[in-house]
């Protein structure tokens, strides 16, 4: 039996709790939060869980084997690394932390330590994610030509972190994971309108090896909710719509036919070919159910998760990147050199 | 009675014949086309207009006015500038040219012969776009903060210019004519997925003073047709969807509220305001019907049409300096630098 | 205080606990179920609530001021007759009863002994249907013409009750309360596609005083899931879709003109008016809320409420009439005379 | 080389005219219309037709081998008995006759001359609905259940016949091609709420032999345009929307499994299935090119068309008893007694 403590119980952490509580094999022993209504609001729902308005009774308690950090994302450094090295696994709300080079930390001290460090990217172990990334593994999209994506809605804004820190990043996950490519440089524009704060829109374009690009379109004044993906390759294309209540994912059977006859100077040799369209089923397990699953097996097996450390540094660098040439009004910025850009 | 000559009868044309056949005041005198076939069937539908395989024919015919040129970019600047010489009023396809000195130099010729030099910006003229323009206008928006389009299918490949040139083209006029604002720099990135061809993908970002901010997508590669603009201001927001069959523009009451408490540190001030939505009736009039009407009207009165060879130069600057950045990787290019920076 | 207890925690009981527990002066003493498990569930989220599986021991204590009856529609009458017997207030799912000769017997009881009889219609609640009645009380739709409604997807099948009774109860509650009007007559069709189970799909139209028809189309089977309503007046339209995230209301301003002229044989008289679209802002208030406090103030001030025991009498008066006829193929059956015409 | 003449310039000849002009094998001798502006217009775009007012003079011309019927419904009747009388083929606007009985007459007509009498009902040679027959009578869709159609816009209201013959007609030529199975009776109701009008609104319920149900709403006055059919079935589900610009049918995998446990008489035993959805390629030939070939293929071989007049008729007989149930409130009509119901 994995017994967990989880500390922050604001807007996500309740459902790390039922998750973790309704889990076959795991459960909730103690949630830490610093304000008493929160705490009672989980007493009252979960008589059986102990609470505490400090996280360090958390941490040095010794009949917990996890942490889950649920917190603002200023604070995921240091209770990771008080959590990792009390010799506990941790599960840490996205994105991992603030800096690429805390991330980095985090990384060596688990693996010093033998825990297992995962990043809460929930998407990721959604039914239409797991399908996009089998369709493109499986090589049915041919050659993937783009990503596009456009997470945008009236939002709340953030005061400590722009737009692509608190909405791209679900994009970056996703990305990653369904493409399974690291993109080696990022052009970024975007505007803040209100007063001293982060830019409010961003748009970033993220160049990877081999004429792969990716785009990601973030917005916290925009008057429609719009959540929707495109994935174009040479045989096949995908839209993924996040809004749409059951077909989330439709794969197009369209693509362009390259002639290369001799006329080839004077005459169009591109055509189009338009099949049918697919919505495959998909499963609707709740994500949070598969994560709370697949971090109850790392750390029965030793395996890297599917959103391990690793996974949350690479997309923190992404954000780096993005902000420092969203910083530079569009200049190519190389994954990796982000946080040296921003520094300078 | 204003007669006009139509220099090419492909895709286009034959919607300016049969707009200026029908729009009262005017007529067609002659039509040329270097296919045989195109004018027959031009003659099988007007028996009464006069065709031709050489556009000389017309540009020297006394009895016509003004010629129209509908043929691919790269001749435009070439028929323009012979009918200009030849002292005839000139209403020329979208883009106007291919560089912007050629633009430049249409408008001086047009205006040492005391001619109109006009430019085919159709959307200019819709109802949607002129209602868009109204609202802006009037200060329905209050402060405009953005103003982000889609415009993506699974489009013809042209061989001659990249996806800017041909479909970002729309979104330019537009945005200049909306907005009524003109932006200082751009930063572009695009990838082109067929062999030797021009960009099929491009994301563009506009700078215009005092925190405005212009994004186009556009993708001859995409398994849906979206044509979707979304313009974001202080107080209300506009959805256009040129897809839907009647309600096109759509207004949303919504936006938020800044506050400025001196708790203003440590709490939340950005609140948010949702009303109605509202979308207007639309005048239905075709909009080439519409630019016919403008045509004459500048040609009678002297006046600058809205979509005049200065406009059409302008946005002839935009495109040349977001190719000259896509270019670079999206490097910020200033807009009039771009012919420079495409050359170096 | 108000002290309520809930017979029935099943799929709405939570409900109801939930939003009188929330509501202020209001509080839930006990719940009842026969599923030991439910009451296990109810007992962790509300330690203070008591639980029994019997029933009587809710209507027979002197604690509780009212009864909540969330129980299968074949029990309602019986449960409501005990509760109302010992001097409680009632509010009863929908609908009411099985037969409009026991919704009469609780209304006479509940009048006899001055307590509180109401129907849990929770459309009415809504604020997209309160907006709806607002409209057509104020005559903003000129002079209703119809009333059409499709309420579909692939749904539970019930073994007590065929679809008229599970879904369409929704649409009538809506309907009588929007159009503030009775039907004198039904004609209803439907078919029953599993072995002996009840009707499946349904097709009623209701006959109105006055032109006004009314039509609801229900049906268990459908594969996507339809929740739409159109309202046509002289003036202007409505089209109510309850799947809609957001503009759930839209409010069309199009038409008919009928003109009269002398050459009214020959020509055609009626034009069309096509103006704005409008969708207001709605109160997102949980209809439940509301109903809560609808439901004390009518203990307070002894008032009919909006969905009172002779509401839910009427509606359940044109399911029996709408069951009679569909018995009957289609042949007109008057509302009141639906259950003899049933039993007969 | 076929040669036909066309009677009736109005809304549909013109696509007609155009249809059997290009389609190879066939071409327009002559047209005639009562209003000299539609012929000059004819005239205009099509220089080798001979025009008329007289529709005598083709009926009559023996350079014709067949006259297309597109006048006002009123008028089917004579014109094309006397084309078949003078040993024309036949092809006739939908509805084919005002009554069953006239259509019974065209129909022994053109068998004793040998000539070919086909109706117009375009939508059976649209890619959209040849591929749900196609679906239907591969048995796909398992056993068929029901087929639901809405067909409401606001509309041109008609003079001389009720919404039923101007739009339902259209769903019954699509319902009798797709299901291949004719009704046996029909329960229909409606109301005009202009003056003398004809009914604007329709709503009708077909009973088919063996459970399957036809349902049909049409309407005049309604403030969106909808043509959204659903077809159910024991193993899939269709829905035809045919507002759609590209994916026309889509075909859900969901039905429901019904059990037969020993527990049957408490525990639900229908459950439900949810699999993919598919939307098939559609052939996007122009259904008046497919039905021209079908008419010069039949005038070939002799063989009844895929709308012959016994289909027409057919038709016909529904519009009668549909009408006939309307004027009884909904009492049930059955097929071919109509005619006598609407007359006693």
């Amino acid at each position: 039996m994995l017994r967990v403590g989880v500390i922050g119980y604001g807007y996500w952490g309740p459902n790390l709790v039922r998750n973790f509580m309704e889990t076959p094999g795991a459960t909730v022993g103690a949630v830490s939060d610093l304000r008493p209504a929160r705490l009672a609001e989980c007493q009252a729902r979960y008589p059986s869980v102990r609470v505490s308005t400090d996280f360090e009774t958390l941490i040095q308690d010794p009949t917990l084997d996890a942490i889950l950090v649920s917190t603002p994302v200023s604070t995921h450094f240091a209770l990771a690394m008080a959590a990792i090295e009390a010799g506990k696994h941790v599960l840490v709300e996205k994105p991992l932390t603030t800096t690429s080079e805390d991330a980095r930390r985090l990384i060596d001290a688990a693996d010093k330590k033998g825990v297992v460090l995962m990043v809460d990217h929930t998407f990721v172990y959604t039914g239409a994610v797991r399908k996009m990334r089998e369709l493109v593994e499986a090589g049915d999209l041919g050659q993937v030509y783009y990503y596009d994506s456009m997470r945008v809605n009236l939002g709340l804004f953030q005061h400590d972190v722009n737009v692509i820190w608190d909405l791209a990043v679900h994009d970056l996950a996703i990305m990653h994971y369904v493409l399974g490519a690291k993109p080696y440089a990022v052009s970024a524009t975007g505007r803040s309108h209100v007063g001293n704060q982060p830019e409010n829109i961003a748009y970033m374009t993220f160049m990877f090896p081999g004429g792969l690009i990716g785009h990601i379109n973030v917005n916290w004044l925009a008057p429609l909710k719009v959540r929707r993906t495109m994935i174009g390759g040479s045989t096949k294309m995908i839209v993924y719509d996040d809004m749409e209540p059951s077909e989330k994912i439709k794969i197009y059977d369209k693509g362009i036919l390259v002639g290369n006859g001799p006329e080839s100077v004077y005459k169009l040799l591109v055509s189009y070919r338009s099949g049918d369209m697919w919505a495959p089923n998909l499963d609707r397990t709740e994500a949070l159910r598969l994560e709370a699953m697949e971090f109850m097996r790392c750390i029965t097996t030793g395996d890297k998760s599917l959103t391990s450390g690793e996974v949350g540094l690479h997309v923190v660098e992404l954000l780096e990147a993005a902000t420092a040439s969203m910083k530079q009004q569009g200049t190519l910025v190389e994954i990796g050199a982000g946080k040296a850009a921003v520094t300078v």
